[in-house]
């Protein structure tokens, strides 16, 4: 990897708090609202802004449901998001390979 | 490394554009302005923005002269960039690890 290359890092997954998200999406089935903004620990605000984005870009799913009479909602990491995060960090193994070499 | 700590990396030094200029600067003694603007295909002004950044946060020193009558702006990494870029690169580490732990 050439350093002019890392501007071709997706900056969807690229973003610190996405790039949280779609780490802790790889590992489960599905994880809710809440579980990720405990996790990450942010604002209702900042984590609906940042799971849009990764909706609008098709590399998460959103379903809202109710658990009682509760709203839930829950989100996976889509096939497509799994494969754009995969690539995400074998660029970032090359940003690495390219400073050890 | 947890995913809350993505949330951690050096902001300084995530944005493309600007590990992309700190990626090139650790393997040389200096750059100029030129020569970054080159490799990394970018503007005057854009580069001009984060080369800014980067001095304002201590990462790199500026150096103005002239080479001949044209002015010539040589840029390199400070040892306080070195440490950021280097723990920068060792947080990416961490976060592939995680991944295929």
């Amino acid at each position: 990897m050439k350093p002019e290359q890392i501007l071709e890092l997706d900056a969807v997954v690229h973003t610190p708090i996405r790039l949280a998200i779609l780490s802790i999406l790889t590992g489960v089935e599905s994880a809710d609202f809440t579980f990720l903004k405990k996790t990450i620990n942010t604002t209702d605000g900042n984590l609906s802004t940042h799971l849009s984005k990764l909706e609008e870009a098709g590399y998460i799913t959103i379903t809202k449901s109710f658990k009682g009479k509760r709203p839930l909602t829950t989100c996976s990491i889509s096939e497509t998001g799994r494969k754009a995060f995969l690539l995400y960090i074998n660029q970032l193994e090359q940003i690495i390979k390219m400073q050890k070499s």
